[in-house]
């Protein structure tokens, strides 16, 4: 863990994938985020993503207001310590369009936009709405 | 295309997901890279990956001197356009170790080391060899 290579910011990127019973993970990529230390900690001592909000400069605790939490299953390090995957049991989705995953908008190889082929999971409006 | 958010430095991060028959793709995470403007056209005007070497300051054609290039199968934009998700079919493996992918240590919720479950696919030294 000690040897994590955080940028100079002191932020790692983080590949977030629905966990698979396959060894190795065969699940959907959800998204990507960024961890700090801090969050880094508090993901390994609660079992839930933790992330580091870099619009909103500050911890973000995945799910604190949606209840779309992320539990830890298991996590990679890269072969260059710069980069983690973790696979998460994601409760409904991940985006906050509403989709399961954030990488919902697909390209053929030439870069023609693909049709999406899936309906969003949860009303965004409702979960996400401010008070 | 031409909303794709590139960071201050002209980089997006590109995730590597091996390409599946299931859709959405429950592929393994091969690797992540960087591009920047100029490999991502690269990469659409070839069909095969290449990307931003940020060590080596270059366009980095994946598998150039390896022979172990990926072709690209579909590819995704997420939600606020800052991140990519590319689907490859990887010849031999992604990582330069030899292993599938960069992924391959892996630890349990609380931070445990686990045991490496699989071989290097291809003998690093000899395929990176310097002349």
């Amino acid at each position: 863990m000690d040897d994590l290579k955080f940028n100079s910011d002191g932020l790692i990127p983080v590949i977030v994938q629905e966990a698979a019973d396959t060894t190795p993970p065969r699940g959907r990529v959800l998204m990507m985020a960024w961890m700090n230390k801090e969050s880094m900690e508090r993901t390994l001592a609660t079992g839930k993503m933790h992330y580091w909000s870099r619009s909103r400069g500050k911890l973000w605790f995945k799910g604190e207001s949606s209840g779309h939490t992320q539990e830890v299953v298991r996590w990679y390090v890269d072969c260059d310590k710069d980069t983690l995957l973790f696979e998460v049991r994601q409760t409904a989705g991940a985006c906050h369009t509403g989709y399961e995953s954030c990488f919902f908008q697909g390209f053929d190889p030439r870069g023609n936009r693909l049709p999406i082929g899936e309906k969003p999971l949860f009303d965004a409006g409702q979960v996400y709405a401010k008070p």
